[in-house]
């Protein structure tokens, strides 16, 4: 097999591809952001991005814009053409029947059971197919989407914020306000990307936690792409071993105001009460020494509920749990600014790391400011 | 007085004469870096650097390359040129027999006492001088000379070291390897930049440490561009109350083995014999309440010893002690990329801040990584 050479101009059109997807990384969950540029003599004759599951998909979008013109066309498409029947008909199929003379490839559909099969469907119709162009761009973005393929599993995010001295929370618990109000919207900037918000039924009572995407606190940057009247809402998964949040006495919390759906997960061993709200679904999940077998939970909401990626969001215990069992895939962590002394609580003693025999080491995959506050990202090295 | 307006060639040399300034970050402690090009018909004729203290100044080195050629010319300074004999000539003099006809500095001299007379000597022999161009740029050159010239005391960076969790040590006290070999680089880089180390002599003792610079350890960059046979050792200042390094026990410690001036200070009260080594003072200094009292230190350390510029590396007690007393002018702070549980010591916790009220709110002047270790520069908001 030759290695292919792409020119400048595919590089280029890629690129474009590229930028096209991502406009759709606040809405197409659980489907993949997509794009698609096609070219005739160097010249754009028709571009699209998939948005939304349910409508059409890039290649669709672009090839509507280019209409007959496109017999003859290069097809640039962030991710190999799609070769099944889903919501909409293949788009291998669209661009067979459209006549183009090439198709170039960022990356094969990571779904093993399918990879290769829409690349194969284009060249068996006589089509050039080039893959492998700004591959690694195309991965990055659809870390959750790729992951579930490949894996089963969805992609983890896990926010941590602490003072630069560790300290997550003061002495009374309140742990809101420790960062400021830019890295609180780069916060719901993450979430709006995310599936599914996951955190704790203690969470959720002890700081009466909505668990949403507030369209008026996303970053401006964001709001001007992203109309408030598309906002999608990712699913909120609530680990609620004992289904407290099934008690009367909470049917006040800020989580049912909202709209969007619910997820809650419960101990299989406890009695559950039908959901008094229709958005909310209560499901049973593994449970080993009174822990969320977590790795069992996350398979659970990738194959029963489609989650390709999850913004976890909770207290230090959880987030101990999370790490401790291996299931963190990114580490976000916010550094405000401050000192807070010996009255705080701790980022580790909270975690209940205390029990672990060695350090936990990290790779910083990217620090920088979010306005007065530190933001790390991180990946947890392999012992 | 009207605004003066340069051109893009005076930005231009300015800027080279700030480079060459930075030739003597590492040697001309306790004088300034300075730096000096002089042009002649928009070509360069002649430049220099100031080095070290006793060697000639910038000007003099420029003006010795130009020449005869200096008549009519225009000479950048970074600083205004010295008016006075010191151990050596007035540069300004230099420049007026020379028959320039003009000189641009960057700042006036700090020194309230001194600051505008050079320029004045200048303008009274008939040559133009413009004054500020890229005025902040030649302030970075020297914070600690200006704050010493300025306010009588020296300018003081507090290196601190931490997991991400905000742990300084093992359990066992051993801090000395939290960060990675490219940080401990870089800590050296910043010691050989400062006039004076400063530690206690509890750390000289538990860590057995020099203090020293060791031009083997410093960054390649840097031993590229400075020689190991230039190599400048700061003055080590040990706070030492009980004057505990006197002690017969104490005579192998490495501290000794080096070599550089070494300073002890020790409380008024103490008994101290006559140091046992010609390159080591023993000094006595004000001590409240069994603490240093540390403006009287600082002010001590400046007037009596000509150090601009203070490096404390030292314990998370004094680190607590230079923040309460407001001693700190710059915060040097390396994460690692490591979580350290409950097992570690805490940042905040050693350095005493339990007392405090209020959290101590930090300003982030600059992050960045070196290799896998985060580095943060801060300053101290004024409450």
């Amino acid at each position: 097999m030759t290695q292919v050479v792409f020119s400048a101009f595919d590089y280029q059109m890629m690129t474009q591809a590229i930028a096209l997807a991502k406009q759709g990384i606040y809405t197409t969950a659980p489907n993949p952001n997509v794009g698609c540029v096609i070219t005739k003599d160097q010249a754009v004759i028709g571009q699209g991005a998939h948005l939304k599951a349910g409508q059409p998909h890039a290649e669709v979008y672009a090839l509507r814009q280019a209409a007959e013109q496109a017999t003859g066309a290069t097809a640039y498409v962030t991710l190999e053409p799609c070769s099944h029947y889903g919501r909409t008909p293949p788009c291998a199929e669209a661009l067979i029947k459209a006549q183009v003379a090439r198709v170039v490839c960022a990356m094969q559909d990571p779904n093993p059971q399918v990879a290769g099969r829409g690349i194969q469907m284009l060249r068996e119709a006589g089509i050039q197919v080039d893959v492998g162009l700004l591959e690694q761009d195309a991965i990055n973005l659809n870390p959750g989407f790729i992951k579930r393929m490949k894996t089963g599993m969805p992609f983890v995010q896990l926010k941590l914020a602490a003072s630069l001295d560790g300290k997550t929370a003061l002495a009374n618990g309140d742990s809101q306000w420790i960062t400021g109000p830019k890295a609180r919207q780069d916060v719901q900037a993450y979430r709006a990307k995310a599936g599914a918000i996951l955190s704790t039924a203690k969470t959720v009572i002890d700081d009466n936690a909505s668990l949403n995407v507030r369209w008026q606190d996303l970053p401006e940057s964001i709001q001007a792409v992203y109309q408030q009247d598309s906002l999608r809402q990712p699913v909120r998964v609530v680990l609620d071993r004992q289904a407290k949040l099934q008690n009367p006495e909470y049917t006040d919390l800020k989580l049912w105001q909202q709209q969007g759906e619910i997820l809650t997960l419960h101990d299989l061993a406890i009695e559950v009460p039908d959901p008094f709200k229709s958005s909310h679904q209560s499901r049973a999940a593994k449970v080993v020494e009174q822990q969320f077998d977590l790795p069992s939970v996350l398979k659970q909401l990738a194959d029963e509920h489609n989650i390709n990626h999850i913004w976890v969001e909770a207290g230090a215990q959880l987030a101990a749990s999370f790490i401790e069992q291996n299931c963190v895939d990114e580490l976000i962590i916010y550094l405000a600014p401050r000192l807070m002394g010996t009255d705080g609580r701790g980022l580790t003693q909270l975690c209940g790391l205390s029990s672990m025999n060695d350090l936990i080491e990290l790779d910083i995959q990217d620090v920088r400011m979010v306005d007065s506050d530190i933001r790390l990202t991180a990946t947890i090295k392999k012992k």
